[in-house]
């Protein structure tokens, strides 16, 4: 598929950044917010924190959220039509708590790159992330890699390589382009590096050229 | 690395549970609210929920298990050693909101079998669920599936391919096993299908023989 009016490294200024930055919104700063508990039920005290008060709390909010949540139906149609396609995913989505959240730009020579440091709730080994976490964080960007790359499609295959352990508290860059296409064939590569360039995890996507019909 | 007292195979019953399903604890009640409300965020009225007054409360109470937290490195230490190993990860772990979580258990051919079904937070295609979280979710379970075998080991290379759609809402089995050992070298696949039987995912892990150390 065409991606039509998304922007591409042919059409678009170098650093167009590709994903939905968390804007300052209400909803945008309660996903914000719901990060850091996520975060600090990890790190809390487990015996001192009194965490039955924080249980009921939490189930107060969640409670009082899905009063006012349309049918999942309704929603999903919603959520794809005019919100913006990168504001609910679990990589790039402000509004997705499981997400860092990414920012993604695209660069003039094809490419697109992001920074992240990541904690305690995305560990694998001690001290380190978890390699599930990495393959997740890739898939997502070289499909954004694709979509800058002026293709979209779906992933068919994903080779991911470990070459060292990917710390968690240290910028990471992550990067994605778009490498060679081949009738309905898009084969797109990646990697995630530390600070200092080493490249921790290497990855090669093969996408095929189709989509999921939105929801409507 | 033999994984010392680990129940294995060969010398635990079929169906082991390999995870630490949430025990009902504070901590884990909590962190199941914490998953209320992450999903609830993504399905909320975003005009009519009064997020603003959301995003305080979450922020207060963020606050809350912070002031109780030790630093870091501190916790750390205490994550792995004592607690728990799967009580802490994004797949498995009751403790992690990020977790749908998923629970393992040991088979007597050698395999490891668990049901989950996932939810919003997990999207990437409209309605199905994103390509790196299937991904995310299978390394966890070849890595679980190597110490039901006997082994441990880092993961090298993680290989997915996707056959069709993986469906939200629907329970999906996930299953792994270790399938040979070549000197330090330790291949193991799995995959994901729906409740009748049809593969959506598959993998297959190369392993090498080191982990990371425990913090102290």
């Amino acid at each position: 598929m065409s991606v039509g009016t998304h922007p591409t490294f042919e059409n678009s200024p170098s650093g167009t950044v590709l994903t939905s930055p968390p804007d300052g919104s209400a909803v945008d700063r309660a996903t914000d917010a719901a990060r850091r508990v996520v975060d600090a039920l990890l790190r809390t005290d487990r015996g001192n924190a009194n965490l039955e008060r924080v249980a009921e709390e939490l189930n107060s909010i969640a409670g009082h959220l899905e009063e006012h949540a349309p049918a999942v139906a309704e929603r999903l149609i919603d959520m794809w039509n005019g919100e913006g396609v990168t504001r609910h995913d679990p990589v790039t989505g402000p509004e997705n708590a499981l997400a860092p959240p990414v920012v993604l730009e695209g660069l003039s020579d094809g490419s697109v790159r992001g920074t992240v440091t990541l904690t305690i709730p995305y560990q694998g080994p001690p001290g380190h992330v978890h390699g599930g976490v990495s393959a997740l964080l890739l898939d997502h960007v070289l499909g954004v890699a694709n979509a800058w790359g002026g293709k979209a499609g779906m992933t068919a295959q994903l080779s991911t390589r470990y070459h060292r352990p990917t710390p968690l508290f240290e910028p990471l860059t992550l990067t994605g382009k778009l490498m060679s296409v081949d009738g309905r064939k898009i084969t797109t590569a990646g990697d995630i590096r530390t600070a200092d360039g080493q490249v921790c995890v290497s990855v090669e996507g093969l996408f095929v050229d189709k989509t999921v019909p939105r929801p409507r």
